[in-house]
């Protein structure tokens, strides 16, 4: 791991590192913001997934969350949203899949399946390296993210529930198997067999293995993503179905961008240090 | 006035407008942040001057003010920090004068003092778009900014402080004709003259006439530009001339970035409010 930059943000640490990722084949960069707390114990580490086009400096710069975190003792992780540099046929063609669009799984298809490993990356092989590198408790994981990265958060955390002990999310793509977006990643990524979306698709997840703590998803009414892309109405059938706790607030007037997330970021981390203290 | 976008934010609108400037002769774009108050009634202003290279999305983007903002009721404004697309000899040749680098000053010198008015668009033009085309209270105007921002503040403030209720500012260049950056730009702007330099440099401009409220100034130690540029003891030594009220904060560890702007952002808002109530 190298460090490419650290500076002091409310008494914390703001830092951007990169290193070689096993699961990707690149060099993959991510950004933490260690709390004061941090400077003499371990503390609970909250994971945010962006969105499509995003990097794992967008949430650190225009998110505002720094603040919060540093009075609740909360260290951020951000990552990236897919390997890069790899100059992949067609991995540049379009801002919705391939680069800053890895959707936050395990490819299986060529040529994405050797690189495009975004699922074990975050699930695994980022943690095992910020519990290494850094004072982040090994037992108190949170996860939440925007968009694409709503649904690797809620993806994630549904499929490892002992692992991932808080979830939420922001705008998620909830039932990426019935949209756009969805169904032209899902079948690049893995193929054009549907049936094996499923492991993949947070409403598909959800209808079963329900996440043992409330999820809480904040959505704003004035998304023009909302109903061609998002259908968060997925995840409220999906949690009546498997008896899943979940705060669904739908927010008047907020649209897909920063300016929402900031507004309603602290009640996020409000939620996961609740989850993780 | 166009607008180009409006985003709710906090229960706000985060939006961004473009106007034709008399003072400079070109478009000049400008962000507005309007807290919730500004729905039924008029509110105090405070104005932001951003750094060099920056534009009037800086601060709105990386300072996370808009929370408390919303919840002090105070609309917030940040201009550009130069006209642009001018195509003047020489005005992108260096990141430091010229284009992103126009000092809040009214240049004096050819080809400058046909365009870089940014003084007068300042302290004049843009008060009086804003206090036409927004619920701002006319009486009530603050003004904030950072490093060569921070000196355009401190300046608009102590040349007119009857116009301007309240002001503080972050790693000011505190006294431009000390320095390289204010040498090079003063010798560009208005000539090499330097008894006519006093006139926009906060030290000089201190010493002589105070601001009748306290002024707030936040200063990182590990800030990069600290002993070449910024100069902060200057500001001790005139108000000690002057008997200006002066609070400076010198914090160790921190530098001359937003991380550090969004740690102290909090407690400039508070002082503004209190003055603006």
């Amino acid at each position: 791991m190298e460090t490419l930059s650290e500076q002091r943000c409310f008494d914390g640490l703001q830092g951007r590192y990169k290193h070689p990722s096993k699961q990707t084949g690149t060099t993959m960069q991510f950004s933490v913001y260690q709390p004061p707390q941090a400077k003499s114990r371990k503390v609970p580490v909250l994971y945010y997934l962006a969105g499509l086009t995003c990097s794992d400096e967008t949430f650190m710069i225009k998110a505002g969350a720094q603040r919060l975190a540093a009075e609740l003792g909360l260290m951020l992780v951000t990552c990236d949203t897919s390997p890069r540099n790899l100059n992949l046929p067609g991995d540049a063609d379009s801002w919705d899949f391939g680069v800053g669009a890895g959707f936050y799984l395990n490819a299986t298809q060529p040529p994405w399946a050797a690189h495009y490993r975004m699922g074990a990356y975050v699930d695994e092989e980022l943690p095992a390296l910020i519990e290494a590198e850094f004072p982040a408790a090994e037992d108190r994981r949170g996860i939440f993210g925007h968009s694409m990265g709503g649904h690797g958060a809620l993806v994630t955390a549904l499929r490892n529930p002992t692992r991932w002990h808080s979830v939420s999310a922001f705008a998620p793509i909830s039932n990426p198997s019935a949209v756009p977006w969805g169904e032209k990643a899902f079948t690049n990524y893995l193929g054009a067999d549907r049936s094996l979306w499923a492991e993949w698709d947070a409403a598909e997840l959800m209808a079963k293995h329900p996440h043992p703590t409330t999820i809480l998803v904040d959505q704003g009414e004035a998304d023009a993503f909302l109903e061609r892309e998002l259908h968060p109405q997925a995840l409220e059938s999906a949690a009546m179905k498997s008896g899943q706790s979940l705060t669904l607030r739908r927010h008047i007037g907020y649209d897909h961008s920063y300016w929402f997330i900031q507004s309603f970021v602290a009640d996020h981390l409000r939620h996961h240090a609740a989850l993780l203290a």
